[in-house]
């Protein structure tokens, strides 16, 4: 990872639990909290970064999870609304490190934290391949 | 069914597509339109009626979906908004039926529509029961 | 439809719940089941109709969801593993029905039955298309 | 953690994509990975340790992920089949760490592969607490 953390703005997205997240515990399940992260992402990179996935699909790219972690804090309940916090942590030559927070409203307590590292992907070659300078201006903010 | 049509309130929810609802044709998968009006009911239930799923847990009572019934007219796609109009179309003796209508937005343009047949459950012996002349009362509306 | 029922093959695949199925009430989520018909019949498409989505696919061809209606009787739990039948009801010109039934094992007794309607799509124009004749005959087994 | 690596067996189980797991690249939907971990780590506590999440709960007990860890290497598609191998890989006082592989069929090519911390919670007061000796005799194998 080529530049220190920390230095790039975070981005929320307010979430609401469906009724199909939650698991035979009255929790929601384990693996969803990262789909709340994808769909807060998705939201972010268009409306926060002005370059949606759909954009990047225009240019024949795409990014393409590598590795996640999620530390799980507090499970969140049926009904439950939630910030979804994320950020760039981390640029590397061919792809990034984006990490998330999502804190339970209205207290704000934290539900769960991570990261996912991202490659980013040439669609016509499945190969990855260095963020192009624009791109990396325009996520660097 | 005892009752007429068309006699009871529609409440809309506005809700928003999930990156892991799209399956492999670039679409909202088939079966998640109706995760979306269970979304869009729970959130009803507490607002629009007052008495949510919990309150009917609390008292020993749970609606159980006994068919269900969906009309696909134009696929939601990935980042879509849309409006989830639900309303009770019918009560019986131990049930009611739901229906609703899923309309993409801004355009307003019907998505699908359908319904859904619910049965009072008591919780305890796990048996369809009469629905309580003050539920019948509160969600006549 | 043009045809009538229960002269076509019912075909058969044993399917086992995954913990991500289970709801708040400890059994399969309600809109999971038709998941469960979808897997089973692509497998029977590969399987005993030796044409696949795929090879659909490659003809430029798509076979999209127009309802769908699910009558539920008992429902499955963790761990459970069932039986999906699913069989063609009827042909019409541009689609078919396509029955299933959803039996737990090892009792066999019916967790929920149903029918999808489906029209066979031109990828190329999103439009219905009439059925091939030849793809006509190898369903009509 | 307190004991070393590679000391404990490692269990397979064979599962299958469902049509509802791929998204809009045509892959396994990143968060689904898991999904098939707990799948098969269910299925093998009841079959191969003998002491299965039901035996659990019947004393009272749950395990509740702390936290999990995906590496994506190669991603599975419609209809793939795959070996889901998971193991424990130590034991700490109050939980476990277990480890997954899998590795996409026939092939065997590794498609991901990572670890999940557990704790053992006492459903009652909702804390974790040590875990009996009985049931790490019975997990040690």
């Amino acid at each position: 990872m080529s530049e220190s953390a920390d230095i790039f703005s975070k981005f929320e997205t307010e979430l609401t639990v469906r009724p199909d997240d939650i698991d035979l515990y009255q929790h929601v399940h384990s693996t969803r909290y990262l789909d709340y992260v994808l769909a807060a992402r998705f939201i972010q990179m268009e409306r926060d970064y002005g370059m949606s996935m759909q954009d990047f699909a225009d240019r024949g790219l795409g990014w393409f999870m590598t590795s996640s972690t999620v530390n799980y804090k507090r499970p969140l309940g049926l009904g439950d609304s939630m910030i979804v916090r994320c950020w760039i942590e981390s640029f590397a030559d061919r792809g990034c490190r984006v990490a998330f927070e999502i804190d339970r409203q209205p207290t704000g307590k934290r539900s769960c934290d991570g990261f996912c590292d991202y490659a980013l992907i040439d669609l016509s070659t499945s190969r990855a391949i260095a963020i192009p300078e624009d791109i990396r201006t325009q996520y660097s903010i």
